[in-house]
């Protein structure tokens, strides 16, 4: 450990089997991820349907996003639609704002581009209602984050995503934390389709909650989204075609075969597992972080993904 | 307009002069930042003092660090005596961890590094006190962020950066938004000196808060740090030394002729210029933005930054 540049030599003291307590109330250090992960039930982990499972291949590497039709259902549709007509397979990564979003789809439908060459739909919908909030459900899970929220009344998560809720409105939303993936659109609210997503790779743009269809989350590959050239033109779109990351396919997992099929789990946001990391993060407490938060961000808990094949 | 893609066409409309009020008190847009930024005075800008701002020369291009002295002012001090002794000019960015921190240093400051081949620290002190957070001071301007917050009791903005503020506690600190720059330490809150810094790329990191020493913020440049391929290693470290990014050299605006200073204003955070931009996105509402927020989080709000050379 001796060598490790600082930041970094502390934040592997993390991984550090946890001191004896200073007091019985007290514990000198809180649990690390991987201890509590390692203690986790098999029941508290969670397949993605493959009928949610986008499969996007890029030049680096795969991403999986996973959709949320309990949120977005018509959208969901509409995005499997696209894909198992190889909509997105040729397309591309269009365009990267710093501290805002990574978008892909198609090149044409730019300002410099040529409507004629536009790809078509096919048979999905150009157009769909908004879905940027649904109806309140008691039916639908919740798993409330106490902590506090500037943006929503009350904030939790549900089947994995992080939500806001409005209980006077009776309406909940999926929010715009880093790595969920949203649908673009022109101005009228009715024009978003799915055939251009972005994923939010900064700060988390709070002020799209509620404007914006969002259909999912990153659960493997951000880092190839993330980690790309901004774009230097107006909304940091590419201004070379060169530029832009060519999308080899997009597929569901759901029309590959089983043994194609990504071998992918996401811990359950309603698990014990779960509470007990984000009570951890929040308490934060060892050799490094001597002053910990005691609160928690929605958008800074993180929900834990594993290979399947890495499973005890 | 007309072939922009979706979330890129709805954006642009910002840029548009506002529609008339619908009503005498709720316009149908609020004003643009660009609108806004066109109607501040030249007295609402400063130029950053040529001894708190770093200029570092990267391979794609500039970055510009504004140090905060009030903050971290030993901290400060010593970053200043390695740059004068020109101990980052060659040294590299050696870690991108996904939605955390780009940091950059010595490369032999590491698990697999030869000691023996560390840079020396020259004049500059090895250890500082820690500088987490420093002491309420009426005499520090503080302009408060009524919004709420998770982490702190109070936040707000002070000479151009983000902090939050516990009057209970009499303290205040720099908040790791996206864009503040810390110093990298061991477990000794002791062992910070500046030659390891880093800088905030994904959701604000603010259980940091108080337990590193944020020593200031990117100006310009900041998409050369943060639009870097990520690490592999643990943590985000680059497994192969090729992969490294170098630093050309980083040197004090103050070191160099008034000639080739850079050019650059911030928008002071006590201007009523800067009041009306972080009200006009808490209420963002235009031809896209149909479900204003309403509030507003403290590293969400923009701190602008112009070339002097594009003053009116």
């Amino acid at each position: 450990m001796d060598h490790l540049p600082r930041l970094a030599r502390t934040l592997l003291a993390l991984a550090l089997v946890a001191a004896p307590a200073l007091q019985a109330d007290t514990p000198a250090h809180t649990p690390t991820a991987k201890e509590l992960l390692g203690k986790s039930s098999a029941q508290e982990w969670r397949a993605p349907d493959p009928q949610n499972l986008l499969v996007m291949q890029l030049p680096q590497g795969q991403v999986l996003i996973e959709l949320a039709p309990d949120f977005t259902p018509l959208h969901a549709a509409n995005i499997r639609t696209l894909v198992r007509e190889h909509y997105f397979d040729g397309l591309a990564v269009v365009r990267v704002q710093d501290n805002f979003v990574t978008q892909w789809g198609d090149p044409e439908d730019d300002d410099n581009g040529d409507k004629s060459k536009l790809r078509p739909l096919g048979s999905a919908k150009a157009k769909l209602p908004p879905e940027y909030t649904r109806a309140l459900d008691p039916n639908l899970p919740f798993t409330p984050l106490p902590d506090g929220d500037v943006y929503a009344p009350q904030v939790g998560f549900s089947e994995g995503f992080p939500v806001g809720r409005n209980p006077a409105a009776r309406q909940e939303w999926l929010t715009h934390c880093y790595g969920m993936v949203g649908v673009g659109r022109d101005n009228e609210p009715d024009t978003g389709n799915g055939s251009a997503l972005y994923v939010v790779i900064g700060q988390a743009p709070r002020g799209l909650d509620r404007n914006l269809a969002v259909v999912g989350r990153v659960l493997k590959g951000m880092e190839y989204l993330s980690g790309l050239p901004r774009g230097a033109g107006p909304l940091g779109f590419y201004e070379k075609p060169e530029q832009r990351l060519p999308i080899r396919s997009v597929q569901l997992a759901s029309e590959l075969p089983p043994s194609q099929r990504p071998d992918i789990e996401v811990l359950r946001t309603d698990s014990a597992t779960f509470a007990a990391l984000i009570d951890a993060k929040r308490n934060r407490r060892d050799d490094f972080y001597r002053n910990p938060a005691g609160k928690i961000d929605l958008c800074s808990v993180t929900i834990p993904v594993r290979e399947a094949k890495a499973r005890p």
